[in-house]
């Protein structure tokens, strides 16, 4: 099957996904689109059972095949769940809203931080494990392993910001690629493991690592000495990690509406397929490990020593290097979309400042590719592009999603109780019960590991989606209209603060007039001789406008200002009186230059900024030089 | 002498300097306020001599009497000449006036900038030095001296910053106490030096330093084997660090309007004071250091070394190490008065941002305060706290600025032509000669140990100061009235564009119609539906202002908005049309509610703010919540 698809695909005349914004996606496209996430955490999963398994010594990384096995019963439960999200939500049925549909905004909300948090960890994973396939092809880059990682989620950044549209062909290669290389190791593998042609791998294993420079330590010996004790929470703490594995598998229900006609159809048989590939690629890479007795080293990865072993550093073994590299940058990639269209979901239910709100506006886009990158980059540095580092953290967020996208579909069938729900509702509840016990799980095995941080973040993050509710609601409430009895009458002053008489007063003058013909210069006296030639200039120059002299005894600009609008504030009486500064501003021509001048319209502005009935205008006089 | 002087200052009443600027100094306490940069010098320049000599093995420490010698002698003919600055500009003759005045502009900015540095590399220094006196009688802070430093810099600009004003007392202690302390320590250390008791001190040195922990290397042992071939070269750096000696002898000649009358005679006498006391104790100093054959290390000052050999570490140690600190910390302390004073100058010369030149204003006293802080900080940090790195870039500025001062006196005295010019012009040429000298040579000895950056920076600086000078006469060019025949006849109208209709549109709506009758809304139509509804709150809301309708196909709301105002301004046929766009904006409550507001508004600011005859007014909306 693999390499029809893959001819297919590299051969055949690629669909761009730029178009499929109109067309449909086939089911095989869209097997490429939405499947690279779920695939790719293969490259990691089996290896991450291993590094917790080892703590106990060698003889423990037998169990790794029952808890592959495990993951993968538990994978199918969420998969069957799944289909029935995709035929109940045709319109597309991300956690955030089933959750907040079925279950009110809090539980939805609890989703959408989860879910936020998760794409965050899958740009920070991905790129980390997929630098970390490049580094184990070639063992002199592991030291810069951080500065690629970045640059790798900058150039991806970069590319979503400049509006780069993924092609079909971008997506098809590497996803296909990826299921063609690893179903190819698995199968030569299991093949050779029958006919009994295996060498264990540890020595080999060693050999890479030891080369490398001082630093480095070899992680493992033939027989690794246990460094814990057996028990069953390290059991549960290796099920955790490996149960990355089945991040990603919600990406299919959140893009229904792509597939041709009968999307739920083609959707439900494509989500079947993605399963059952992610399945058979976990559970074969996870025996195979197993039976070449590989122990998981820090310099390379499981699938990089397996690789080895079977194909030899031949050029195969650099394809699969690729093509993992590929199909975790491309896993990446895709939280470039998921993460700006879930805060625009958001922002448009008024949880997220307005600025998310609006697709297809660049600037718009920009906000959540830019933050997105930016959190994901500061992880890769704060845990030094380590894999395993991060594990801890993932895997929460998208196992509480999982959780409450069921939870709320079993409410959907319980309210809708249309043909056959109980049987329904059996399965969502299944599903919402067992990956609700796993995220427990997860949270309690990983919790002193980085999982308090995810434990930590989500209700914060559902704080302050709170908060910024709150305030939206009270603006508008603020602003409603209803019951309004229109403004209260005001009468209208301008004033023109002027230091000198020059082009830009003049200017400045001659739009105050026009504003009102009330309008008055006001001059604050720090010298009286200046004031006396002041005056003769303005009887030349003023235009009419009355010259308001206020003294300053203590030579600050700003108080007789302040005080003199004080006073005409008060004599108000009934009517509110609205003043108008009028600043005469200077352009520079260099940027430079503003330094050099401005300082008193910039003091003036300041102190009238949060004034009521005070509004301020800069007359700008565009300097040539 | 000392021990009247402390007692007359520290017991007697002491006159604040606060007082000063109406009452005049008598010399005892001008001394106490010109002098501490001056003398302060003495605690690290010695110690800069030793540690040139020593690279050529401690043999050559033996010529350290010998540089200082020829020091004390150009201290004495700096001193002559500038007694006779004091004389020619009793109000004040800082380097940059007599260079400006008698040599033109340039070298008065040479001169400007070389004491700039100087002022920087003043705080810099001194702090550093402070530190290590500090440090040397508590070696457990060593490690922080970097940390020490900054603190040190952040509390005295803060205090400047509050305008906490120097009091005649806090000169007057510190400067006495480091007087009579380190004329203590200079007669004790002879006198036992002439009745033979006297033990070379290298052995008791290298004990603290190796106490210290294991980053600690001692940097000597009895003997010190030559690290470079003995040269005149080296004796010539020895020299050039030597000079530092002599940084803030030009204090006095910029304060003379300070002391009481005859004021330039009592400034002479006190000048001449100050230039005994400096040359005595430098020359004790480097006497003493010599005949204990101190051999410089790195964690421990010579002053502290030799107070520990006669007096132990017993109270009268940690007094000298206490008079040392205070001394320093107040020399840094007079930098952040003289340099707001020389930015002030430059200012009103237009040389120097506006935003210096007024005194007395407290913001405008900032800028100068926290330029300066900032750059000494980051020398502090940029070169580890270490005295011995910063002392290269030290004494250039100085020197330039001596050289410069002289030199514009010689130009004064030939100009003039009064009685005894031909004698006063040779003095002073002697003087220009010297300095002119010592210059060179110490730019050439230390070029390339630090010295290059600031033979850089002079130029780079005095390019900015012209800069500046041309960019204001370019404005007020500009600006100037002169033959300017009045501006052109002006139309107005007044746009408001609106997205919504609520109290804060409803309100900028009132006001734009205030300023002109023919006040228009805009509104840029996305969505027909949307329109519909808007209209028919326009007609209860819009106050009889007419609503324009603009059309958007691409949903940019601001392409549309920039069109209509062209096409406004274009059918202005001979009158320029002005328009004035006034926006509705809302003030949140809180700071962080900006975030989740006004991008609208903020776009098409910023779209607006450099086109012509377009004036935007935002009408604040104040919201309580």
């Amino acid at each position: 099957m693999e390499t029809h698809l893959l001819k297919r695909f590299v051969v055949g005349a690629p669909m761009p996904l730029s178009l499929a914004r109109h067309e449909r996606l086939s089911k095989k496209v869209a097997l490429a689109v939405f499947a690279s996430d779920a695939l790719s955490s293969t490259a990691y999963a089996t290896e991450e059972i291993l590094r917790v398994l080892i703590l106990a010594g060698s003889a423990a990384l037998g169990l790794a095949i029952w808890v592959a096995v495990a993951i993968a019963l538990l994978l199918i439960v969420v998969a069957i769940s799944y289909q029935q999200t995709i035929h109940a939500y045709p319109n597309g049925g991300g956690s955030y809203i089933v959750a907040r549909v079925n279950l009110g905004p809090t539980p939805g909300l609890v989703a959408a931080a989860s879910l936020m948090i998760d794409y965050v960890l899958t740009v920070a994973v991905s790129v980390a494990a997929g630098v970390a396939a490049i580094t184990s092809a070639f063992p002199a880059l592991f030291p810069y392993r951080v500065t690629l990682g970045v640059a790798c989620i900058a150039v991806i950044a970069f590319g979503n910001l400049r509006g780069v549209r993924e092609s079909g062909r971008i997506f098809a290669v590497p996803t296909y690629l990826f299921i063609f290389t690893f179903g190819a190791l698995v199968l030569t593998g299991l093949i050779r493991w029958a006919l009994g042609d295996v060498q264990p791998l540890t020595e080999t294993v060693v050999h890479p690592a030891t080369t490398l420079s001082g630093e480095v330590q070899p992680l493992t010996e033939t027989v690794v000495h246990p460094a814990t004790t057996f028990s069953g929470f390290l059991v549960l703490r290796a099920f955790a990690s490996g149960c990355t594995a089945m991040t990603g598998m919600e990406a299919i229900s959140n893009g229904v509406p792509a597939f041709k006609e009968p999307e739920a159809h083609n959707a439900a048989v494509t989500s079947r397929w993605m399963a059952g590939i992610l399945a058979v690629l976990f559970l074969g890479l996870t025996l195979l490990a197993q039976a070449y007795r590989v122990v998981p080293v820090e310099h390379e990865t499981v699938v990089s020593m397996l690789g080895r072993a079977l194909f030899g550093r031949g050029a195969f073994y650099y394809l699969i290097q690729a093509a993992t590299a590929l199909i975790l940058i491309l896993a990446a990639n895709t939280s470039f979309a998921g993460f700006p269209r879930l805060a625009s979901l958001l922002s448009q239910d008024r949880y997220a400042p307005r600025q998310f709100a609006k697709r297809g506006d660049r600037l718009v886009f920009s906000n959540g590719i830019v933050i997105l990158g930016a959190f994901a980059a500061l992880l890769i540095i704060a845990f030094r592009g380590d894999t395993h580092a991060l594990i801890p953290l993932y895997a929460v967020g998208v196992f509480i999603s999982f959780t409450l996208s069921q939870a709320g579909m079993v409410r959907h069938w319980y309210r809708e109780r249309g043909a056959g729900w109980r049987w329904r509702l059996l399965i969502n509840g299944a599903g919402a019960l067992l990956t609700g016990v796993v995220t427990l799980v997860i949270a309690v095995t990983k919790f002193t590991h980085g999982a308090w941080i995810v434990v930590l973040l989500v209700p914060i993050l559902v704080l302050m989606f709170q908060t910024v509710n709150r305030h939206y609601a009270l603006v508008a409430d603020q602003l409603s209209l209803e019951g309004y009895g229109g403004p209260p009458p005001i009468r209208h002053t301008v004033l023109v603060p002027i230091g000198d008489v020059h082009r830009g007063v003049v200017a400045a003058v001659q739009y105050a007039k026009l504003l009102s013909p009330e309008a008055k210069a006001v001059y604050v006296e720090t010298d009286p001789a200046a004031t006396r030639a002041l005056e003769e200039k303005w009887i030349k120059w003023g235009m009419g406008v009355p010259l308001v002299i206020l003294t300053s005894p203590y030579r600050s600009v700003l108080t007789p200002l302040l005080e003199y609008i004080d006073h005409l504030q008060e004599e108000q009486g009934e009517v509110r009186r609205v003043v108008t500064v009028v600043l005469p501003e200077f352009i520079p021509h260099r940027w430079w230059q503003h330094l050099l001048h401005n300082q008193t319209a910039l003091l003036i502005k300041g102190a009238l900024l949060f004034r009521k009935d005070v509004i301020v205008t800069d007359v700008p006089y565009h300097l040539a030089h």
